[in-house]
């Protein structure tokens, strides 16, 4: 017997589709594995993977066939990917498909918050305009300087989308790209301080883990705005918060926290941040493109063919 | 004596300028010419003016000296141009310096609208995203459908920005422009049946009222969202509002609205709706670049030289 087994919640569309092509065992978290039959466990062969809970060698070692981990989304951090290396379980994910979709949630994040859209709304909504008339002046967006953080595959969607809106486009990557007239910066450091808005589009993991620190965030300067559609995890949350609090940076615009969906309440009491619950992905189109491919992967593994979209 | 008379609510800033400058009188309306005293508006040869309310033959009439309104914005459908004209007095406006703003405002609505994100946002600050988890899908935007009414500057900005989107540019203008694979419709029918999002960039003023029609609204569809940073009087306001209130259309983004900003109450009863109050040009930086040259071209005026910006 091989058997796949379904870890995370998907959608009801995702569920039956994963359930026609594969039958598979379900539970909600990799923490639940350890509750599953052994005689279950030791049939499992490939696994469709969603969520963010840590899916490590422990894990791995309680299905002792297991033979692939085909992710849900692009990130991949929260499976130890050197554990399955060893171990010779393959790992794949989802990139590509939902670049657009999380590049127009970043363009969006930070034109709203560089254009206090939501406070204006809220001064239409609750009469303010009527009674006190205008809304305050806010900042011109087009024509500003834009760091991004990471130009791979998202961090470039970012940064084609805001080129057209005239921006200076500076970048930090490993290496130098072949850029039309962007500036590449070394660290980030001198990045954020060659600009007034920083959007971090690095992958997440133990590599980048409070890339942008408090260093980084003091030389993006009170002029700064924040874009975060990465992981919670590359940013010094403390810092930003505290950043934030101060007016030591301008505002933000995040779509990620540490310990989603249970974020630091101190984010709810600024109002100088566009908060989003992590939906950069989260399109009808682009779910039910990021399952297929999930699927893509398991039937190729299944098949003893090529994998759609490799990791490791 | 040739005086200089500000109509309208400036800023301190613009209002000390003028100041300095030209050393008007001021009042906060064209209504309020009447009661000047005669000798004050037999001195007065230009007018600063900004605002909304009608500047018509009447109040010309009462100045018969005045040979320039410079008006502070690009639309100037409050002031009778004919009237203007056949009294042989100057017209200027403030185009192309507030360009990039509106166009900014109109993609961040577009986006803002399309992804949802007040309501996200709220999902997340009211608690609802720990309490009962992700946040329903929305629609991708990048890729989309997008039909520009009116290719002047503006909706030309409007349109190389939402390239950068990959969308599929459909507009609607008087007649065919050059332009790098767009669509040319030349009934606003055909342009609202061929996308899912609808962005108005028409000028304002008696030519252009309801040019969006119940019938185009209608042809745009359940799935179509409407975007107007132009005038609220380009659009029928109240076939929008039965089309909002009834599914007739998914959403919009909305600037500009008849009787601002006293606006129909029934807008704040709507969630599919991102409400903006006329907030399009209101930068610090833009708003400066228009009362410097609403300035010139009173300057200009003075000294007999040629205007800016005329409109006439």
């Amino acid at each position: 017997m091989s058997a796949t087994l379904m870890i995370g919640t998907f959608s009801e569309t995702d569920s039956a589709a994963l359930q026609d092509a594969f039958d598979p065992v379900a539970v909600s978290s990799p923490s639940d594995i350890a509750g599953l039959d052994i005689a279950i466990r030791d049939g499992i062969s490939a696994v469709a993977f969603k969520g963010h809970s840590p899916f490590g060698a422990a894990e791995m070692d309680m299905l002792p066939g297991l033979g692939l981990i085909a992710n849900y989304g692009v990130g991949y951090d929260a499976i130890d990917i050197e554990a399955a290396t060893a171990r010779n379980i393959r790992v794949t994910n989802t990139p590509d498909v939902l670049n657009d979709d999380v590049a127009d949630l970043a363009v969006a994040m930070l034109l709203a918050t560089g254009r206090e859209m939501e406070h204006a709304s809220a001064w239409a909504r609750t009469g303010k305009w009527k009674a006190q008339g205008e809304y305050p002046l806010n900042r011109k967006v087009s024509g500003g300087k834009v760091g991004i953080v990471g130009l791979g595959r998202i961090g470039r969607e970012i940064a084609d989308r805001l080129a057209g809106f005239k921006m200076d486009i500076h970048y930090f990557a490993r290496s130098e790209k072949e850029t039309p007239g962007w500036s590449y910066h070394s660290d980030p450091v001198s990045l954020a301080r060659a600009v007034d808005y920083l959007v971090v589009a690095l992958v997440g993991g133990k590599e980048t883990e409070k890339f942008i620190s408090g260093a980084v965030i003091e030389a993006l300067g009170p002029q700064g705005i924040v874009v975060n559609i990465s992981r919670g995890t590359t940013i010094d949350e403390g810092a930003l918060l505290d950043a934030l609090e101060t007016g030591g940076i301008a505002g933000a615009g995040l779509d990620v926290f540490l310990n989603e969906p249970d974020i630091d309440p101190r984010f709810y009491a600024l109002d100088n941040v566009v908060i989003q619950p992590h939906q950069g992905s989260g399109t009808h189109e682009t779910r039910a493109a990021m399952a297929a491919l999930q699927r893509d992967n398991i039937a190729a593994f299944r098949q003893g063919a090529a994998l759609k979209t490799p990791v490791n």
